[in-house]
Order: C-alpha cells, then sequence, then structure tokens
C-alpha cells in the first residue's frame, strides 16, 4: 500500500511558521510510529494571490481533491484588504470548502486546566469544559444565491445575500452531529432562528426528523442561537455537541472558542463525504487566524495546528492512540510550564519560540 | 399642553407582571415630578394570540403609531411555539418594529458594580463596563424577501432567507451610532462579514462614507462579526458603540448583555425618525425575554423593565434628569443588597418578590 497523502497548505501571517513546526510532528511519526505520509506543499491565499494572481490555482484544487486530507494554516492579510471579492485570500479557502463538499465542521472548545486562568471567565465556569461544535460548511449563507451588490434605482446600492438550506443539507450534518454525540456525552443541541427565519423552521424540523428517525436514543435539544449565545457565555458545560448553520456556527464557535481562553490552541476538522478508499474527504486547520501582526517573528504558537494534525491522525487515519499520544504530549508540555507568549499573563515567564514549543512537544513525544 | 401619551403592551410570561411595577413608578412621576402621562393598554404577542387570533390588531398597531412612546413587557411562550409562522408571538413585536420603522435599536450593556461578581467573567473584565450596541432593527434577513419553505423539487424541501441591506437603512443607523458616540467615548466599533458577504461589504462601505462625510471627529474601526463574538468575551472595554446588522445584532448583544451578568437589569430602546411634535417614534423594552419557567410567581425581576422607562424618560421625553434619578434610584437599591431570585448567588441571601423590588424602587425615589 502507498502511503496516505497529505496536502500542506501553509497560507499566510503565521500560517508557514506554525506549519513549519507540524512538518517536523509529521516526521517523527513517520520515523517512529511507522507512520509515513507523502506530504506534497501548495499555496493557498494571499500567497497564491501573489504568486498566481488568484487565491486558488486549479492545480491545487485537483490535488486538494485527491489527498486524502488536507491541512491548511491560515488565510488573510490587511494588504489583501483592498482586493476584489473575487480574489480575497478567503475565497481560495471557501472554494476549498465548497468543491471538496466539507459539510460537517468540527470545531472543539476544550479548556486546557494548565490555561484555565488564562480565560477571562471564571476558573469554574470553565476548567474541564469539552464542547464540540458542529458547523455546517458549505451552504447557508456562504454560498446561496442570488448575492452580490445592485444599483437599487434611486440613487443608491443595495447589498443582497441568501440564506438557503435543503432537507438533505441539514439532515447530513445532523447525522455528524449525532454520531459524534454517541461517542461523547450523548447530548445534542441545535441552534437556529425558527421563530424569525424560515430556514431556522426548517432546519428545527429536519433536525427533529433525523432525531426520531435514525438517533432516538441521543438527547435532542432546541435553542435560538441568541439565546445559544447567552448559555454558551453562562454556562458552557451545560453542552455537549452543538449543532448549527454556517454563519451562526462561525460567531458561536468563535466565543466558544475564546472563552476557553486558549484559541493559539484550538484546532478544527472539516469533513465531507467517503471517498473511494473509505476515508472522508478532509480538510484540518487551526481555529486562529493569520494574526498578521506577529507574522514572521517566531512568536506563534504552533499547538492549534499540531492538534489539527491530531485530528487528521483520528478521524481520516483512524488512529486514535496515535492522536491520543500527540494530544497528551502537549499537555505534558503546558503542565510543564512552557509557552508561547499568547499563552503568558502578568507573572513574568519567559516565553518560548514557535520552533522552541516544537522542540518541546517533539521531546514530550 | 396635553399630557404626553404612553402606550403599555405587557405582552406575555413575566410581561404583566414586570409592568405592574413600571406603572406605579410611572405613577410616582406624576405625583411627584409634575410629569403625568396617559396611559394606555393593549395586548401583543399570544396575549393577544388568545384574545383576538392575531398576535397584534390592527388597533393596537394604530394605536402604538400614535403614541409618544410604546412600552413593552416580552412576547412569546411554550404554549405558542407549534403556531403557524404568521401568528407567533414574535410576529406581533417584529411588526411594531417594523411598520413604526423603528430602525435604531439601543441596547447597552452595563456592568452594575453591587452584581458584578454575578457575572460568568472575571470581575476585571467586566466592572464597570458601559457599552452600547446599536441594531439595525428594520431590514436584513428578519425581513428580506424571498423568504418561506418550498419545495425542491427532489422530494426534499428548500428554505430560504434573504439579507437585503439598502445605502440608506446602513447610513441611517450608522448615524444614530455616531451620534450616540459623539454624546459618549467617541468611538464606534462597525462589525459585518465583509470577507463572506457582500451585503456585508455594502454596509462596511457605507458606514465609512458617513464617517467620512459627517463624522470624521468620531473614530471608527470595522471588525469581522465572528470576531466581534470573541473580543466581546476577551476584553469587552475596548468597545464603546458597536454598529451591526439585525442578525449579528442579536446574537452579539445578547452574549454581551450576558457577560454583564445583569441580564434581568438590562433595557433596550428601538428609535425611528423623528414624528410631528420632534419626539422619535420609539418603543422600550427590557432585553431578557419573557421567563415563561417563573411567570406569574412573583420571582421575575423587575428593573429592566424600568430601566426601559427612564430610557424613554430619556430618549422620547429629553428628561435626561429625571432617567438619571431613576437609574440612581435602582442603584441605591442595589447597592443595598435588594435581590429578586434571578441576583442571587450561594450567598443565602433572601430575594424579594417582583413588587418587593417596585416598593424598594419607589422607597428610594
Ligand atoms: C476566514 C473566513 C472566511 C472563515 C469563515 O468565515 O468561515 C473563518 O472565520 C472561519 O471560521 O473559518
Ligand atoms: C423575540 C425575537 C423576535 C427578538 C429578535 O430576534 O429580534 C429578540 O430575540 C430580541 O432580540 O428582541
Amino acid at each position: 500500500m502507498p502511503n496516505p497523502s497529505l496536502l500542506i497548505l501553509p497560507g499566510d501571517g503565521i500560517g508557514p511558521e506554525v506549519m513549519a513546526e507540524v512538518r517536523r510532528i509529521i516526521d517523527w511519526f513517520g520515523a517512529n510510529r511507522d507512520l509515513a505520509f507523502d506530504v506534497s506543499e501548495g499555496l493557498v491565499g494571499g500567497a497564491s494571490y501573489d504568486a498566481h494572481g488568484t487565491p486558488l490555482t486549479d492545480e491545487t484544487m485537483a490535488e486538494a481533491q485527491e489527498a486524502d486530507a488536507v491541512l491548511l494554516g491560515a488565510v488573510g492579510g490587511p494588504q489583501y484588504d483592498d482586493l476584489d471579492f473575487p480574489v480575497k485570500p478567503e475565497r481560495g479557502l471557501l472554494r476549498l470548502r465548497k468543491e471538496m463538499d466539507l459539510y460537517a465542521n468540527l470545531r472543539p472548545a476544550q479548556c486546557f486546566d494548565a490555561l484555565a486562568d488564562f480565560s477571562s471567565l471564571k476558573r469554574d465556569v470553565v476548567a474541564g469544559l469539552d464542547l464540540m461544535i458542529v458547523r455546517e460548511l458549505t451552504s447557508g449563507i456562504y454560498f446561496g444565491e442570488p448575492r452580490g451588490i445592485m444599483d437599487d434605482n434611486e440613487g443608491g446600492r443595495v447589498g443582497i445575500n441568501t440564506q438557503r438550506y435543503t432537507t438533505e443539507e441539514i439532515r447530513r450534518v445532523a447525522r455528524s452531529a449525532f454520531e459524534l454525540a454517541r461517542r461523547r456525552g450523548n447530548k445534542v443541541c441545535s441552534m437556529e432562528k425558527a421563530n424569525v427565519m424560515e430556514s431556522g423552521i426548517l432546519w428545527r424540523e429536519e433536525v427533529q426528523w433525523v432525531h426520531d428517525n435514525e438517533y432516538p436514543d441521543v438527547d435532542l435539544s432546541h435553542m435560538y442561537a441568541d439565546a445559544g449565545a447567552m448559555q454558551i457565555v453562562r454556562w458552557p458545560k451545560q453542552f455537549d455537541v452543538i449543532v448549527t448553520d454556517n454563519l451562526f456556527g462561525d460567531l458561536l464557535s468563535d466565543a466558544a472558542a475564546m472563552l476557553t481562553g486558549s484559541l493559539g490552541m484550538l484546532p478544527s476538522a472539516s469533513l465531507g463525504a467517503p471517498m473511494a478508499n473509505g476515508r472522508p474527504k478532509a480538510l484540518y486547520e487551526p481555529v486562529h487566524g493569520s494574526a498578521p501582526d506577529i507574522a514572521g517573528q517566531g512568536k506563534a504558537n504552533p499547538i492549534a495546528c499540531i492538534l489539527s494534525f491530531a485530528m487528521a491522525l483520528r478521524y481520516s487515519f483512524d488512529k486514535g492512540d496515535e492522536a491520543d499520544r500527540l494530544e497528551k504530549a502537549v499537555e505534558q508540555v503546558l503542565a510543564d510550564g512552557v509557552r508561547t507568549g499568547d499563552l503568558i499573563g502578568e507573572d513574568g515567564t519567559k516565553p518560548v519560540s514557535t520552533s522552541g514549543m516544537g522542540d518541546a512537544i517533539l521531546a514530550a513525544l
């Protein structure tokens, strides 16, 4: 059997430097755990725009379709802010999600014990938090037509976007959420604005349908997304798995990520349908952005990106034990007090560099 | 001159009981501060549906259009969950907002010093917080057409809603935000998803236009709404005034409200264009919902509704000094340790009833 293939797209800002540490981790698994990958690298976002005038070339898109898993760093930066909409760095990422049909975005919000005091929330509210947000990623207002900016025929303009969800789009992501819940706390909370939006009514009904017909054993509740935003801030431990649409998921998962105090720590997985080899189409990326303010200075925290590779081991390559090994190494390093600059409060600890953190994790492995 | 008119719509759940305390406060101002109002009462939401089969009658709608200000309690309850979309309790509230054209929803997130420990956030993150969210309230995905649930011609259904903003809709709410900022910290942060949505690009451009042409003295910044959700949780004191669209405003203002730990304390004002008498069309309501679980038990906290009347004194009747008087009385009562059940932690304080809180505030006045 050939080695499984990994396509690495470091992207912009701190993407390349955090990805460099991930490559060292990948090499370690190849050398020590008999887990070799065929790794190739490509461009996405502003980096691709600079080289090719487009945030994702057709060639790289085709490579991503063939890869067993894609690892992405981050996209975007102020130098690209004035680019036209179709060539913005984000369009490269959105094209990958859409064309690979990665409909289920898994965003764990986990609070690392060693970092609980770093949260803006009180320790007892977040310590031990382990919440999974499943965000629909290929439909909704991100992709619905019609869209655009037009003249409003009264001397002004009108901006339009369309939220659009079908039965099947809702059911398949609901299934992902119920499957995950069964392997966790067996509880799903679905969030929408069914009191205001018809697409929210359909969302609620279809999630309920999947529950009643396929997962009656899982505990299902529904919440309006504004109440959800409140409850995530008030007492996040009430949740196990949250399933929600693309736009609500964007805001709610970022709020949830921030309350762990560990933004530089959080990975994500975006999964699609199984390929011929049984593996799901998959893209893994850290939750944090490209952090242009600290890019190129060796200050970035590579853990979110490293844990994204751990998710790849678990969800793409069925190596849950190796994923555990990597996650434990990260926990070990944190417990030992190793910190990049983003994880340091007022206590005067000396930060390690991006590669210093990589060294520590390799040593712990 | 006739007395100014107030239309009171208590609505559902705890609405009637908190509004009963507001009426006592209104009477106090009539008797002691030479500020008499012509008060009338009507039905909205489930209460109106029960009596008339509609969440708002045309007669009540017409009265609201004529009133100098409308005070609303809350709408909704589980017994109405299965009603058809057009007669849901929320539709009554949404019709008021839309037909009165109340485009600027002012939602202060203030942390009361006496309650700072009640927040799920650390004291230093929220103590002294005074943030104003200005939410667009009459357009966007709440009202855009086309909308509905249709057959998708493949045996399933499709749910559709439309986000739609015009130049003028964006500019007028931006002006409200800049005006408020000038009387506060002189800073506005505008939030959208211009990296993903064209309506967000238009939003950003038009807010910038209003700034450059009419309010160049105010400090303006832009933030993506997901980053905004993060920053509101991380360090809310970085903001003075936030301006955002209807749907983002719904989630972000609820998250901001919750982090004060004082949800039962927070009022809101929804303002439209000036009427012939110079007063803006206006509706005032607490941020909290109808809380059906505690309705009718005398447990509800009436402060949010009472402070909504204080906002009416300030924004509709130009009585900032009387609003201050009422707000100070509330602060006094809290400093004295008077607490409804929602404001009590583990310390064994005995809660006062809804009317007990009203008594205390009247005594402080
Ligand atoms: C970069 C951007 C297009 C993206 C999104 O809005 O989905 C990001 O915020 C995310 O959550 O992955
Ligand atoms: C009750 C509901 C229709 C309403 C909304 O979504 O606007 C509420 O959440 C609010 O924020 O006032």
